[in-house]
């Protein structure tokens, strides 16, 4: 059964109808209780950190262990405000501490193949793009896992893709890598909360994929309203997290450019089949 | 610095030539000290188990908060084994005690759409594909590493792609959903070793992505040599790393099918542009 620190944080993420019946374990709270991170102090960090972050990244599972990823850090401040204007304007991308970008990586295998005087297939395939972007997410999980166990603050840029040439021509990926997304981390300058979820129930299903469409509404609606008394809480007046998703996933316009990845990846040779 | 347990978890990684830098702290030997198990007991997971994975899955960063996952846990031991057959015939799939799949799913935000009279234009774009599978494969990994913190073993299962228009049938997945991989959970049966990765030197860049080729095929070499002692150690008389990777990426054949999962993304209204 829950103690009174894991149930507290379950209401947090959850409200009221938190999964009462959740098991706990420090590392678990360590879990429940992230939070992203988007403005950052400049202190530095420990000697040893981006080491750390990259052990447990390269812990995680991979693929066949393919391990077809790789990781670029960028600290030149020139680049970084470079990278932030490609971003949305971000600008914790030019203020954390480090800031990594996770990268789907087929190049590194063609090299070994190369030596064998061998010509890969299979990484132009669509299922190796999903390969490479699932190893780089799964390792980078495990980096901010890491990090957030080393009291610093993270959060994920996925603006990243919004001018996909541009990204691949500053960092010179060569073909068959293209950057999945970025990470910022460092010591958070201020307090951020633990931002609700949907209920479980929603998210969850058994045995094959079934809906309840007036169970679901109900539960979606609840959610709205948790929501919305979080962004009260915070001080944002923003819109219901219904009109978020469809404000998002509308049309072309509010994919800031990330329409256009196929192409930039298919000269990435990538995604070609 | 490391201590004599971080140490030792490094080097199992890493071989003699480990991170030596790294920091330590019991969450982070936790993430190093992952393994994938591929054998399991019997034994029944404590009550709250899968309630506690969700809510640590849930806990991890989604684009936009836009929650564009959901799983289905799998019990029915016919569709446990039709979905085995289908995956390469991983018995692990049948007796696992817990089998969970993860969907990248924008069906969600669409039926909230509808609600609205929207009709959403954005997830069969190839940018939606990747923000639903990165958001599936960060909360899977929370889900692991909080498998992991209870005492249990997990295996991801990428080949549930490798026939993928039969387990969107036997899910009854519906448009703007796709099974991403599948995870195997449990107590395991056996004990198994870490596996080693590839030096941080090989998978970290600096400011954008150069390669020394020397230094790279060599540091390779040192890498094959630590798998080859690695799969003596389990008893296993496998090919040297590279040979693995050429074979695995060589051509369609390795793919298993996976060569066809454009396809079926399109019938299931993704990926289409």
């Amino acid at each position: 059964m829950s103690n009174a620190a894991t149930t507290d944080l379950l209401q947090q993420r959850y409200g009221e109808q938190h999964a009462a019946n959740a098991l706990n374990n420090p590392v678990i709270d360590h879990l429940l209780n992230h939070r992203s991170v988007r403005s950052y102090s400049d202190r530095a960090l420990p000697d040893g950190t981006l080491e750390t972050l990259i052990a447990a990244a390269q812990s995680a599972a991979t693929s066949s262990n393919l391990q077809a990823w790789s990781v670029i850090e960028v600290r030149d401040p020139a680049r970084r405000a470079r990278l932030a204007r490609l971003a949305n304007n971000q600008r914790h991308i030019e203020q954390a501490p480090l800031f990594l970008i996770w990268l789907a990586d087929f190049s590194r295998a063609q090299r070994i193949a190369s030596q064998h005087y061998t010509e890969l297939r299979a990484p132009s395939y669509l299922d190796s793009l999903l390969v490479g972007s699932v190893d780089a997410a799964l390792a980078a999980q495990n980096a901010v896992v890491a990090a957030e166990a080393l009291g610093l603050g993270t959060v994920y840029i996925g603006a990243l893709r919004n001018d996909l040439q541009a990204v691949v021509d500053e960092l010179e990926l060569p073909p068959l890598v293209y950057p999945v997304f970025g990470l910022c981390v460092g010591y958070a300058a201020t307090d951020s909360a633990i931002k609700p979820r949907l209920p479980q129930a929603v998210t969850l299903h058994h045995e094959t994929y079934q809906v309840d469409a007036a169970q679901e509404q109900r539960l979606i609606g609840d959610y709205e309203a948790l929501a919305a008394a979080f962004s009260r809480a915070q001080g944002q007046n923003t819109p219901g997290w219904s009109e978020q998703v469809i404000n998002r996933l509308k049309d072309e316009s509010a994919l800031h450019g990330r329409e256009r990845i196929g192409k930039v990846l298919n000269d990435q040779q990538l995604a070609l089949r």
